[in-house]
């Protein structure tokens, strides 16, 4: 059960001009579930990407990195669930390259324009036969109302489908923004999630895209945890169709701001989606950390704090067991943190709870109070490092009895 | 229930001459039970330590590296568990030295001869005045014979207590080498355990003790993860009473090297009793990298490794789902990596299997082998990094359902 999560309705996702979906049941790796998806882009179609920073990064992440190198017009996305094409080694690019040939001899492409993606499980063979085979009844589903099944079709121990949908004016035009994710487990994105696509109808220049793409995952999947585990699939895609009309050279064009928060708007839902299912979450906790003195060392906080299994189990449990925030603090790394300059908070919606401060307890805390905020399903742990102006966000889940259960059974 | 662990008996734990040892119930948490220790040093004691670097350092540690860098000869170590007396700000520090105070005067000697050492739970306020009125039953109990005793009344989330000894002839001298520890939970040591002590009646100049006892941590307490949370009261501390006669000037006295050698060997079976006994353990896991750059780059994979926690439920389950290990080696932060010139094995006793080579699955790997392993008590995963001489080895345990329990249940 995800923590205050629902996906939504099929019309609440609104399609985009210039991309159609399909999905198909391939049986890549159980029979009788949709596990394949084609996303095909009309000719203009603009396309950037971030991907995993892990150096086993799967046979998929290769070539598409490959082909966005190259350059040119991107017309396809192939997904496919069961199997994540990792520590594949040449075979494993083989059947990638296999899989973008027939996704490209189908739509009438070339197989560079075709950026394939897999998750699932690591170290076995992607059973190419299966997913090659399963591709004609994709382009036979091919539609652009089909952004709720596909969000269903890239799902691997995900107990949700996520997606995310705004409609924005800006200049007069109506501009669409829809996005997907997935994402469960071995989260601990570094320049991506698992994997996420959102696409607009809005024009973007090809710079500035890349650009939007790199500061929405950093506002967004860079700011999750699961477990602190980096995957080697993780991919992040916008994709821009230009067909509302809006369009936009660069950032100084006027409603590009508009245009970015909304963007980054969807990539933070699609984000935060991916931690309220995180494998046994029963709570969303937000790490705050302000008054650093540059990004980085509030991120390394947020997620010392975010990544702690001490943390993240007294979050499961209820029990305002401060310390173990305190101990995280302590062994973020950063060498001269005073840490008599520190507080920290416990919130739930209005609810503020100073539990720490002059190195110590805060001498107006008394348990009750940390007890009744810890109880609450969104929970925000702010810290206030007293040391400088940049601040960042963590979000992060609890650590349950389900997680452990998951993650042993998987496979099974 | 430890891994293949069990207390040595009390009559297996040598007395080391010059080393008293007394404990008492305090109350200092709950009632009824051991919960301190006095350990009074004979005049010519040489101490040397280190400690966590933990920017929330408890109040303890703080005195200890005051007093030892003071210098001057240490007389007496006093331990509580219960209460940690770490992010209690000046009040903890004026409780410690209180606690010094009582210490010094029912011995006759100063307070800055005194090193005091907490552990337990983070954030409460050290309750001195019953610490202190527990001190005089120490006192009287102190006795050479009394290890097994203050094993146990070090104590606090562990299962057993923690202690080796052993007695090794150098240069027609029998030398004596005993020590304790504790710790279960918040392990991940950075300069020392949660706590460790070890004593000798060797002789050891000081600086040569203030070596060594640098090196034995690195070989041994700071190999070893639980849940990669670095407590704020880690310390190892090393004696050296000199009573055997056998004095050790500097490396290069003859038979220095034995007793280098016993004395870590004492260090690393006490680091890896804490693992034995970590948290909800049903495995003790030996990673072993090699053939890197540097010893460092080793070890960052090894913790990639040791700290994953989708790798340490696998173990938990006994399922060798070993792309977690290849993508825990992948983000374990090494830029330059070729994943293709790696290899990974997993080992129990004689039982060697290649699981990985060239970016990928062994072509001789069958996962029955795998299986079999997984099976086993005592794993080591042995990683080959292929670019190098550099080694290390990281010790760890698996992730159970019993991790979350006792984490969720402590305190309470």
């Amino acid at each position: 059960m995800p923590v205050n999560y629902a996906t939504p309705a099929p019309e609440q996702l609104h399609a985009v001009a210039g991309v159609r979906l399909g999905i198909a049941e391939a049986g890549i790796r159980k029979p009788g579930r949709r596990d394949l998806t084609v996303i095909a882009l009309d000719p203009g179609c603009r396309v950037a990407g971030v991907f995993t920073q892990n150096r086993f990064c799967a046979a998929p992440v290769q070539l598409c990195r490959r082909h966005l190198e190259i350059g040119g017009e991107m017309r396809a996305l192939v997904i496919n669930t069961g199997v994540a094409n990792a520590g594949t080694g040449e075979p494993g690019i083989q059947a990638a390259w296999q899989t973008c040939t027939a996704v490209a001899r189908l739509l009438g492409i070339e197989e560079r324009q075709v950026l394939p993606f897999s998750t699932g499980v690591i170290l076995e063979p992607l059973p190419v036969e299966r997913l090659v085979a399963g591709l004609p009844a994709c382009v036979a589903d091919l539609s652009a109302d089909r952004w709720h099944a596909a969000a269903h079709a890239i799902m691997t121990t995900d107990t949700v489908a996520k997606a995310a949908s705004r409609r924005v004016e800006i200049a007069g035009k109506t501009v669409t923004i829809t996005g997907i994710s997935k994402g469960a487990g071995m989260i601990k994105p570094n320049m991506a999630t698992m994997l996420g696509f959102i696409a607009t109808d809005a024009g973007i220049a090809q710079p500035l895209l890349r650009r939007l793409v790199r500061e929405a995952a950093d506002e967004s999947f860079n700011c999750i945890t699961v477990d602190g585990d980096t995957s080697t699939n993780d991919s992040f895609v916008l994709i821009a169709s230009g067909q509302s009309g809006a369009e936009f050279d660069s950032a100084d064009t006027p409603g590009y701001a508009q245009l970015r928060a909304a963007v980054i708007g969807v990539a933070v839902e699609l984000a935060q989606a991916i931690i309220r299912d995180g494998e046994g979450a029963t709570k969303f906790i937000s790490v705050v950390v302000e008054n650093g003195r540059e990004r980085e060392e509030c991120r390394r906080v947020g997620y010392a704090i975010g990544h702690s299994p001490l943390v993240k189990t007294a979050f499961f449990a209820s029990d305002p067991n401060l310390g173990r925030i305190l101990a995280a603090i302590g062994y973020a790394g950063i060498d001269d943190l005073d840490v008599a300059g520190i507080r920290v908070w416990l919130e739930a919606g209005a609810d503020k709870v100073l539990v720490a401060e002059n190195g110590g307890r805060a001498s107006s805390y008394v348990e009750e109070d940390g007890a009744r905020v810890m109880q609450q399903a969104e929970i925000i742990v702010r810290v206030d490092l007293g040391r400088g102006a940049a601040q960042a966000r963590v979000y992060t889940c609890d650590f349950s009895y389900d997680y452990v259960k998951i993650n042993a059974d998987y496979r099974s």
